[in-house]
């Protein structure tokens, strides 16, 4: 017998049931957890795989792990070798499971922005009756969308669905993309797109080349009546720089769902800047049944590939960083 | 020479010459005021038709009136005989050029209250970085409007490419509407979809049949988690009914575009009803430039059609009331 642990934080009774049988077939035997504290230090040798949410500093602990599975897609606190207990233990996220989400969070955030949103909750607030014009369609609009995997393209077929004139895709390198989008660019070609941009979104990862990607310069590229929605990481914007923008009312709205840092502390001058929905990176986690469905679905997919031997659907390359 | 009177809120240079211009073609030429004192008592005579917002008083100051086209979708205050100069008076109105805005409207309302977003928002006017679980998503939802008309159709169109489950049209009388609608059915057969209606939309105007419609009976039959939103008519709903489910916490959320009464006083408990987003009848209204845009080209079609002695595309039947 082989063995799993699954560190636990949303899954179903239906869930364990699942991944219980699907290992089960393939020869493995499956341990729930919570916490690492949760396996005793003398069986903890025998595991090959981890599934969920495992800490970093969790893995040396597993002497001898082949596999861990994210249960996230983000995993830029798992990229160092040090942190295994061998540079050979694969790792693999959940990208895939969040594009459902995160596309209809970004097309809610877009739609709230465009129509002005922020305006008539303040107005409600102080039990005003008080219209806000002129408000924006989606439809005929042009967006641009940083990242074009799963979450980018989810949105870009949503957004072509409801109209939108023109998407443009940007990536690290210039390679085809989803037929939604209607052309694709590299971050140098980012700047030329950027003043006939009227949606910006960034669904960018963490990695060494996203850090900083839209700067004070980039942003200041863009049009008084766009609006930049933020689904990646905190660190792939200039929040100074953004903050500045819709103070002076040089850009006509945002909405960040991750931002630096995280938690934002009270005192932070984002809760206090205008046109601006603050969310606390809750767009793509496993409050959406599905997500945690399809998570599910595409672990037990390749633990029946990990038990063949073959390449898992879902590894990530450690040192490119997504 | 024929003559035309424009009661202008909306047009920008472009539309007027648009209309000037079509008119022209025809035989009319155009006078643009902003209320009937603008145009001299003596000249009244000669206007057979008027365009935009003219008020019900105003259409007895004008004898050979023969049409008016309302720039409004709504037109419960011109249905009465007698504020006609003759009972002859075509009454034409706007429908088919609000199905964009005011679908848009229902997207992001329904997505805002499936995301949670006033509590997010609630927490964020405090600075408070705090999550709100679960949330849900509008693919695989089953849906359910009032109203298979341009914004009805418009709406489900929308929700359907964007993944939901089920969508049912509700209308007066049983007949084929577009194939966004899963099927079709009347106000009776409404209390047998309502329990597993996840969203719920009315987009009626008011008539006799449709006023209370949404009453404490129906409201109640709609499952705890399910949404309401209501952008027709503010006399479809049973308002203290719909906070009674708000506040026992039987509904999940409600979004109010229309509402009794227009503008809504500022101690009407509306405005603190928990789940729930009031705007001030905005999402249809000529904010949005693609809307102005269609409502001119529309009135232009039908002026050709008037000089022609034909049909007009956008007559509506004063009985019937839509």
């Amino acid at each position: 017998m082989r063995y799993i642990a699954v560190f636990d934080h949303f899954l179903t009774e239906a869930h364990r049931r699942q991944i219980t049988e699907t290992a089960g077939n393939c020869g493995f035997s499956v341990t729930y957890c919570t916490k690492v504290g949760d396996i005793p230090a003398e069986e903890r040798g025998k595991y090959e795989v981890l599934y969920g949410n495992p800490q970093p500093a969790d893995f040396r602990a597993f002497p001898n792990l082949k596999w861990v599975c994210l249960s996230s897609a983000g995993f830029n606190q798992y990229v160092d070798d040090d942190i295994y207990p061998s540079p050979d233990v694969i790792l693999s996220n959940s990208s895939g499971a969040y594009g459902l989400t995160i596309s209809e969070h970004i097309l809610m955030a877009a739609l709230m922005l465009l129509r002005r949103m922020p305006v008539y909750f303040r107005a409600a607030a102080e039990h005003r009756w008080q219209a806000a014009m002129p408000i924006r369609s989606l439809s005929g609009s042009r967006i641009t969308v940083l990242g074009t995997g799963d979450i980018g393209t989810a949105f870009a077929r949503r957004a072509k669905a409801l109209g939108a004139a023109h998407i443009t895709g940007v990536r690290r390198t210039i390679r085809p993309a989803d037929p939604a989008f209607d052309d694709v660019t590299d971050f140098a070609g980012l700047n030329d797109v950027l003043p006939r941009t009227d949606i910006l979104v960034s669904a960018l990862p963490h990695t060494p080349e996203t850090a900083g990607v839209l700067s004070r310069e980039r942003i200041n590229r863009l049009p008084a009546h766009a609006i930049l929605i933020n689904v990646g990481r905190g660190t792939a914007v200039d929040q100074q720089a953004l903050m500045d923008a819709l103070n002076e009312n040089r850009l006509a709205g945002a909405a960040l769902d991750v931002m630096v840092p995280e938690p934002l502390p009270s005192d932070h001058p984002l809760w206090t800047t205008p046109n601006l929905i603050l969310t606390p990176h809750m767009s793509g986690n496993m409050s959406l049944g599905e997500t945690c469905d399809i998570d599910v679905d595409m672990f037990c997919a390749d633990v029946e590939r990990f038990a063949r031997g073959l390449t898992l659907a879902h590894a990530v390359d450690r040192k490119r960083g997504y």
